[in-house]
């Protein structure tokens, strides 16, 4: 049985590169060698113990690589396809895939929805921070990359460009809308750009760290408002002459940045929450307007499957965006427990790191 | 100049029965003299001091009655016409009228939107519990009372049947979905009959009075569970095979029927909130899935205008609800002071009293 | 090799019982013994020559049963289980599906999209008017037949349910709307139901059959206008008081019907479209308002797959419905070329004919 | 009795300079000095007698100017103030404005609808060709112009920014959809722009004069095809691959373009017109897959009132956008007969010619 080098979770603090069985293939599924991954906010919470998963799993949702095998019921794909597969991989099948709510898939249950079940690589099964990975429902799920971009160029497509975007879209954003977003990590970015992409016209960004700032106005900003020199709704609610914003998209996950979103929310505006929160949450009575605002509070899982990341690619190649600037870091896959310390404790300005086996 | 009998807040704890000069009638306005009005639950709270309004203000936002008076710039109307207003009377020439959120209507603002600032009667302007109401921006907000109904058929229509429906159609019920309400007090109801009326296959109330568990069958619910018995959440996930419904309906305005509505709900459902809290509200992390269950939260103020009012008469012209049944009682205006006394209290199984001058 | 009995198309004209091997089933099906199921208008196309299809083709895609054999891979059901299948049977996994346009399924092809691709059963593969059925995508397709409701109940939902109530849900019909639709087949009965159910308050029919005009009234028609007796538009406007209807849903696929639905609408109106066509369209300029009367036109196909099934069954289920009633004639396989006889002529009053193996 | 210059239809074929009286303002009026105004095709429209309006009617619907007088009810301006008013000037007080169809406002109607009853200036009441503009329901509909901002970037605004954009936001485009938009007339430009803000991902134009065709990739097409050139439908094909588009966008008004928009469009996609017919229309049975592509029509009148030019203000304002490079020529109000001349008969690369009083 050959092997393969997989980054695994050990115990609460540990995730350690380890050497683990070439999965099978199945008639549904593929194998897929990964060429690049990446680690995410998420692999951070789960190293920490913060999202539990089970010892020994293999860390990682972010694959870009090639078939290396593909089962024999899968159709319209060949051996030696560069190939991307989103963080969410829905069955397809499950009555939440076919009510069009794939990230909360429940295929094998009795009812067909599950929280969160569309989330399965390095969640439920073994991930994308190895030398190969097994891909179910490789149908609905393996998304050829056009032969221009590289694997920088679509490593944010798997999960934060569908997340970050997402939350744009969620947040129904129109042509005209004033939006600020909570927090430029990864994910904010992303929903910058995705809030640029839709038509706002007032973008505000919330953020800190000097090398964010000036990747959020690259992404689409007009206003980065630094939180650490005043109290940003103060600031938002200035810069948008007291009218306050169509839209407000949380991308940290914490009550402060969840409240101040809802704070300088316009009457009638929607707050779209992408962040994962740890703790119980709190809606102060006057920025709810005692529940007669008209406001809305959406949230949004990443979503995936095939269709999902053809659309991100055709918005790449079109040039619409150029996400491969946020990988400020390379790493070799046998180098990742580097990487982790280095993007667990946000060292050098990093915001995403291409792994390469 | 003419007096009225008018039913005006003097200080928390006291609505009395007062004299106050008949309103004057600008071009855009008109003058409806009240044959039938209403007490709402929002009365009791203004009455308690927990809702602020201005010492001397008319109280009541349900008014039935006839047109003493048209200003001169008002087309389409006649004098002596039967008419209603909805408890919301958007000016339509608000920014925030013109993007479709009457409610929040902010004419004569600097931005053109308010919270709440389409909800005049009684809470910024002199209100319907009297013998004459000034109908501002008369134009969008009259609306004739087809012949057949009676004024108690249309009692409802200004506030409780717009508001308890906006909280179906803002949950976006559709046809097959189980959906759960909380609290069946006569919003409760009318967002029972609501989700009946859009399709819902399954229907669970919550409620603990017998008179209100009678309506709320008779308004559309499958089964009506009695929260003094038992956990709701438990019984409406047995009642849903364990599925979780797709709508939840807030219908009280507390944290525990707020977060109940949260538990029950399937992974991507929908809370639709219609209370008006009193307090800050907690969002439990396990039952908001950590903010990745594709679930939204949205809150509803009663739409109002004349084209709503003339669509929720439409809907009980043609037999579709009958919501006169829900006046249990019966009183002079003279009489309003007992009538506060008997509502405030839910005495007498009341759960609607019409107020005839 | 078992053997069993199969209504096929020989040519344009004939539609005959013959014999036809029992499928065989590979890892994602399942084979279906069929206990009830119906023949559809298109089929009646498809035996006039008028929708080509194979010849040696089984027809039929109503199917109600029971499991004889699943596939290996298919989980979540059991042999002997009562189930029904739409007759759209989507495979979940093609770029169309994971969009949410399932009935325009391309599984299989370059880029996941075919016009119809959806509809498989009695089109492009053997359908239902046979002892047993192969179903493929079992997965995505089988729907469990709740204990209470009878083969008829359900006979509806696998097509003309489906389709007549995507009438109104594509037609966006909200509380208080007046409706009008277009001919009381068994499609157009449907959509008066759908009408219904979503709270429309005004609902006109167009219809020239007694019966069908006693039951359209069943299903919930305010009025049926007979187009025999003078022209439905003026009879509709007349109704409407001159307002004419907010949303107009085409039953039938005629020039007539599809351009009278378009001059009963108000401005903004939505004219839903269900009929098959068998030739061009002509939209006349005045009922298009030039282009500038914010109209829509939107055209359905059945909508499938196991949880539009089972919401469609709990619909019948908690009595909201009930369309055994369209059950007007039973055959036996044995005789359904008699059956074809009488439902090709709509003779002797038919509107859906079980048929059972 | 003060007169003024305006451009005045006096019979088909004849659009002269006369003198008209200054207009009274009421009290919910205004009155406004044109500084900027334009031509639309749709004033060619009237000129030829293709569209019928009042002869001595002033024609116009696209001004920029500056508040002369303020009715004495109109709150919220000044005198002196820099405004644009939308050329559909909606009431904001009948059904149709109630109910956010302002295009189609029957303000003074029976039923308060009424087809392109929000169009008044230049079609039923005197438009801005002229000096000064008398403007209805000001409050609604006078929208002040930004500092920063000259007449030329905002005189889009009224009209074909607000048409154009409207056809992208009623296809409903989304992050990575391929949109054809035929014809790149001023209306298509502004619809490609549109698009482009939405987050198409591929735009492809069609059009043939090289000055528009310039103008098209610089408002954001991809591709701009030539029909001269070849069959526009085959290469829309090829551009996408031979999937077709997700939003088609008619932008001229004729039987070709209406057709070869719904031959490209993939199944399940929507067709959104823009254009003014002047003739029945024809669906071929094969691009409308006989009714079952699960298709859309939708057309759009261009959305006006304060909030709408709000918006589409802020648009420019931000930089999104540069619509001022489509005016190409310049003239005094004068000289408005030489510059229909011009504009009628597109000479000299003529795109909007801005017309100076």
């Amino acid at each position: 049985m050959p092997k393969m080098k997989a980054a695994v979770f050990v115990e609460p603090g540990r995730i350690v590169l380890d050497e683990k069985p070439v999965p099978d293939v199945g008639p549904l599924d593929a194998l897929v060698r990964i060429t690049t991954t990446t680690i995410c906010g998420t692999d951070i919470h789960i190293l920490k113990g913060e999202y539990p998963v089970a010892r020994g799993l293999t860390i990682g949702h972010e694959p870009v690589g090639v078939i290396e095998k593909l089962g024999s019921a899968v159709q319209g794909f060949r051996e030696g396809q560069r190939v991307i597969a989103g963080a969410i991989t829905p069955s397809g099948t499950s009555n939440a895939c076919l009510c069009g709510r794939c990230s909360q898939d429940g295929a094998g249950t009795k009812h067909g929805w599950k929280p969160l079940g569309g989330w399965r690589f390095g969640n439920t099964i073994d991930g994308a921070q190895a030398e190969f990975l097994w891909v179910p429902d490789a149908a609905a799920n393996l998304a050829p990359v056009p032969d221009g971009l590289s694997d920088e160029q679509v490593l944010m497509c798997p999960d934060i460009m569908s997340t970050g975007f997402a939350g744009a879209e969620s947040g129904e954003v129109r042509i005209g809308d004033a939006v600020a977003i909570f927090a430029q990590g990864p994910i904010g970015l992303c929903a910058t750009a995705g809030a640029r992409l839709m038509g706002a016209s007032t973008i505000i960004a919330v953020e800190r760290l000097p090398e964010r700032i000036a990747m959020s106005k690259k992404m689409g900003a007009d206003h980065v408002v630094d939180f650490s020199k005043g109290d940003p709704v103060d600031e938002i609610l200035r810069l948008t002459d007291g009218r306050g914003v169509d839209v407000a998209i949380e991308a940290l996950g914490t009550q402060a940045t969840f409240e101040a979103a809802l704070r300088v929310l316009r009457p009638g505006g929607t707050l779209s929450s992408l962040g994962v929160y740890s703790s119980d949450l709190r809606i102060p009575l006057d920025a709810f307007h005692a529940g007669l605002g008209d406001n809305r509070i959406v949230t949004s899982l990443c979503p995936g499957g095939k269709e999902r990341m053809r659309r991100l690619m055709a918005t790449i190649e079109s040039g619409r965006v150029d996400l491969g600037a946020m990988v400020t870091h390379r790493f070799k896959l046998d180098e990742i427990e580097a990487a982790y310390e280095l993007f667990g404790h946000q060292r050098d300005g990093v915001l995403k790191i291409a792994i390469t086996p």
